[in-house]
This record gives C-alpha cells, sequence and structure tokens, in this order.
C-alpha cells in the first residue's frame, strides 16, 4: 500500500517505542498529521531535548539536568543508609511512597545472562567506591523481585558482606514475578518498613 | 515528585497523543532516555518531516508529498466512480481490500454537531466541483457506519440526488458502530461487491 515516504518512515519510528505496535503507530502518526504545527513542533523538540539535557548523577547515576542529582544535593537526605535499585523510574516510585530517607544508586539495569547483561554492564564499581569511602551503615538492595533483580541481589551481597556493612532487602511485600515501578505507593513503604537483613 | 524539567515537559507532550495515559508516557520517556541519541534524532526528525511534506491532494485531499495524490495521478483508475471517505486511513482501509478501481474524495471530517463539527467544515465543495466537471456516472459514498457517518451520507445523498448521478453506498457488510479503519480485507471487499443505490 502506498503512503508518503515521510509519513511512513515515521510510522517505523514509531513502532519501535515500546508497547506500540503497527495499528497503534498509524494511528498516532495520523493523529500528528492532523495536530497543529505547533504543537508537533513542541513534541518533536520535546523528545530530542529530554535525551540532549538528561544525564546520569556523577554520584549515584539518577537522571537529572545537572552534575549531581537533587536528592544527592540534599542536605537532609541520611547518607549512611543507601538503596540500591536497578532503574531511575524505580527511584522515582521509591521517592513516591515516601517511606525512604536515604540516598540512592542506581544500577541501570539487572544481571540478565540470557540478554547478555553482566556485571560489567551495572554500575557497580562507582556503589563499591561509595562503601569505601565510609560513612555508609546500610546498603537497602530493592532490585525487581524477578530472576535478573534477584541475581543482582545475590552478585552484590556476595560483594559487600565481607565490607562489614548492614546489608537489607525490601520485605516480600512486593508481589514476586512484578515490577518496582507499577507497585502502589502504600505496599512499597510496607515493604520499606518489613526489609530485613539478607 | 521532581523530575528534570526537560522529562517533564516530554512526559506531558506524549500525554497529549491519543490513546497514551500518564504510565505509558512516563514508560516512553523512559524507553526514549535509554535509547541510542541517533535514533531519538531520527524519531525527533520523522516527527517534524512528516507534518512538514505530508499535505493534502488538491484534487482529492488525500495525504500526500506532491500536490497531487499517486491515485488521482494514475491513468489506469476509473475516473467515472467517486469513492467518498471521510479520511485519509479510510482510503488506506478500502485500497488495502483491493477491490475499488476508482478514485476517492477524502472529506476530512464527518458532521457531527454535537462536537461543532457542520457540512461547512468538510471538504464537500471540491466534490461538488468534481461531479459538476462531468464524467462522474457513480458516487459511493463510503463514511462510517456510525452517527457522524450516517448524518454525512444524508446530507450528501441530499445534494448529490438532484444531479442524476448513480448513488451507492458501502453494503451492510461493514459492522455498525465500528470504524472503517479496523475492518478487515475480506470484509471490505464484500462491502464493496454488496454495495446498493441510495
Amino acid at each position: 500500500m502506498y503512503l508518503p515516504t515521510s509519513l511512513k518512515r515515521l510510522i517505523e519510528a514509531l513502532t519501535r517505542l515500546p508497547a506500540i505496535g503497527p495499528k497503534s503507530a498509524h494511528r498516532l502518526a495520523f493523529h500528528i498529521l492532523k495536530t497543529p504545527r505547533q504543537e508537533v513542533e513542541w513534541l518533536s523538540r520535546a523528545i530530542i531535548e529530554a535525551k540532549e539535557r538528561v544525564h546520569f548523577c556523577k554520584v549515584c547515576n539518577n537522571i537529572t539536568e545537572d552534575e549531581v542529582c537533587r536528592i544527592c544535593q540534599d542536605q537532609r537526605r541520611d547518607r549512611s543508609i543507601i538503596c540500591v535499585v536497578e532503574e531511575p523510574r524505580d527511584l522515582i516510585a521509591m521517592e513516591k511512597s515516601g517511606g525512604f530517607k536515604g540516598v540512592y544508586h542506581v544500577l541501570l539495569g539487572a544481571i540478565a545472562p540470557l540478554e547478555g547483561v553482566g556485571p560489567d554492564d551495572l554500575k557497580i564499581e562507582g556503589l563499591l567506591r561509595r562503601l569505601d569511602g565510609g560513612g555508609v551503615r546500610e546498603v537497602l538492595i530493592a532490585t525487581n523481585p524477578n530472576t535478573a533483580g534477584e541475581a543482582t541481589s545475590l552478585y552484590l551481597a556476595k560483594l559487600i558482606r565481607p565490607l562489614r556493612i548492614k546489608l537489607t532487602r525490601l520485605a516480600r511485600g512486593i508481589p514476586v514475578g512484578g515490577s518496582l515501578e507499577y507497585t502502589d505507593e502504600v505496599t512499597l513503604t510496607k515493604a520499606f518498613e518489613g526489609r530485613r537483613e539478607i
């Protein structure tokens, strides 16, 4: 079926986004054609600007437009407890629950051999450097309750245990096989309160 | 909850797209942050280029990058029968069925008083000009089988009947209350074959 080249290209680009199939991509593309030009420019610019401006905090790998993220800059946060998460969106889920007052370390991934992700692909070195610096008395491992998250948790526990720092993980209030990002806030708070030593 | 400004703006822009709620917008935005820069540029450019390059055929209002669309340019198409559809995506659905060898007229909408869309908002004048030119022996009205489509069909029938041109509509093979765009190709072909005079 004939479609203008630029429209085909747009549909192709949209189909690459997660959870957007060919039908959704078509619908979105036609919506964009009907949208006022100014709004389309706004969307196009928002995409490239977010990509250009947002990078990872040089301390904890959280997303930020500055060198160091807001949480790491915040003097009221308790630097003696570090919560280790897989992705920035997991950090955001934890923050929404409001139960945690420490700081974070974002691994930017989880160990998944079948997908070719090994320990070296994660931001683990920076975490060890932070622990080496002293002053940290607890590391709370809040990886996702699935295979990759559990593998990552075990790997980190083996590395950190010799350092004689208290190791905890979130209580099994989080549903196994689920995803941290979509856990409701109350459950996340409960899971934080019930965290137990590994 | 704190999010970098440019990320917030991106989520806001994505939420305006149809069928994308706040959760999907978040997921898409984080996906974009993790996507290689080149691919993000490609998406951003695809959006603005499709909007810039694609416009409406000056004959039939189909989408095209040229002045006149491929179908109107195609000398093998039967110019004596015009199929009237609401949107370019309806035209594409008809073309996929492969059963129709005539030409099209796209109204770019349907009469829907509750949404403030009246006959003057549709590309009806251009259709009447084409019929005035002579040579057209049949107009097949293929508006959607819902309230707005039926209202548009009735309105057009009233205008065209005095011109003594054969008026047909798609057979009721298309499911009432449904949408032309998502009708399967076989059903569309059957509906075309069984079209009957209004």
